[in-house]
């Protein structure tokens, strides 16, 4: 394992490879989600890079940004034990965006007006900017991405096509725990309490999935609806059933590439999950 | 240059090499818009494999499918020429459709509606089947495709994101001769009277986007019908200005990812040219 600072350290090595680059952009805090995607980057690319980098331009509030947890000793000792050759960036904030920090203005085609783009503005204006920028540097034959954060991933496979980039996007399904929660660097910050209460949103998913394929969308909307009307320390922020590709309202009772969000707040904790509702 | 016949001897090679794989799917007959896919393929990859296979599937017609050109013997050595290390594929039509020759029924979302899905019925379904079953032989890291057929591309697309296939999509400029003629396999079944006439496509297309740009999209629209009721031995099939990534109608006066579409027939020969109406 090599651990670059600089985009010039990691180019200098990055240019005198030969065969396919796997990429693996995280936000450190590695988890078992992460592990998944670098196992699978290593067994299809000759390489691999992986980045962990606290993007400052895709919080709203600063202070979120600082909060964020950080335990870069571990992250690389994870790499080290799973990924030995593994080339690892990771850049301080200025090495990032130079001079400024500024998201781009990228047009999304409606992509980010929903659900996580309705409570968080500006977020994925700077998860595009920051990862166009690391697919820049890196300069990568696949980049992977885990399917928890859905949106997020249907936005840069829309930047991949928008900007003609030269390089393939890699989904990986999430990866739960024995309740069916989706791992995530932030369930680190739930209680002990609440943690035994957040497999909620996989079993209402589960239901909804059922009720979708057995009636329709709106007995699905309801359950799930109750569902959280009963669960006193959650608040839900939306549940939806969309097309999986264009992220919209689905006309009809659509049986491929359907796909149910959710995002629930408990305490302090915001957590969002989906699942496919398609036949297959 | 090694050429196969069969799925078995390409994989036998295709399986011991290391680093990355470029592909070029084509039905032969190339010109220089296929060895511009072919140059930029082996920029960016350490190999390359062409195929060459007239796809019947997405012929309507079986005669259309018979008169395609074909020229194995001129095309082996343009390869050999510019890429004397490349793997080249000519499959027999049962070593690509085994048993049945079907295509697949692939959800579109839409792409395959307008435009060439309009007048050819099944023929996106047939592309579709088709590079579905090339990508899963070859397994290559990128696969080339012109902008000449750029529904095909946007379909293409949307094939890998809805299957998530783990390859990148890179499309490359049209090229065009001397008068902007997008260069076709279809031009040399022009005749030498018409071949004359056929810039008309492309100088349409560049009034048409500076009177966009200038103006607005009916002005463009009516002065395109204008130029091809003057034309009299040509038949204007559609003129369309169309979010690029989309393909579908735009809401208001977009000036990034916007594409002028056009198809006429002109003699027995029906000819298709795009053209990007972005502002950069």
């Amino acid at each position: 394992m090599e651990v670059f600072q600089t985009v010039s350290s990691l180019q200098a090595v990055l240019t005198n490879l030969s065969g396919s680059v796997g990429f693996v952009p995280t936000m450190g805090s590695l988890h078992q989600g992460h592990l998944s995607l670098i196992k699978k980057a290593l067994e299809e690319n000759t390489h691999l890079t992986i980045s962990i980098f606290v993007n400052p331009t895709q919080f709203e509030d600063p202070t979120d940004f600082e909060k964020y947890p950080r335990s870069l000793e571990k992250d690389l000792s994870m790499i080290a034990t799973i990924a030995p050759k593994a080339l690892v960036f990771t850049p301080a904030v200025s090495e990032i965006y130079r001079n400024k920090i500024t998201a781009g203005f990228y047009s999304f085609n409606g992509l980010d007006k929903r659900m996580e783009g309705n409570s968080r503005q500006g977020h994925f204006q700077g998860v595009a900017a920051v990862v166009e920028r690391l697919f820049s540097i890196v300069n990568p034959d696949r980049a992977y991405f885990g399917e928890k954060d859905y949106q997020q991933l249907a936005i840069i496979r829309h930047i991949v096509v928008q900007k003609k980039l030269s390089l393939a996007i890699v989904s990986c399904p999430i990866v739960r725990d024995k309740s069916g929660l989706a791992l995530s660097s932030r369930n680190a910050r739930l209680s002990k309490h609440h943690l035994e209460q957040a497999s909620l949103l996989f079993r209402s998913l589960k239901q909804a999935r059922a009720l979708y394929l057995d009636k329709d969308a709106s007995t699905a909307q309801h359950h799930v609806n109750q569902l959280f009307s009963q669960a006193q320390e959650w608040t839900l922020d939306y549940f939806c059933i969309y097309d999986e590709i264009t992220l919209r309202e689905i006309d009809n009772k659509k049986t491929e590439n359907v796909r149910g969000f959710i995002a629930a707040q408990v305490g302090e904790i915001r957590l969002i999950d989906n699942l496919s509702f398609s036949l297959i």
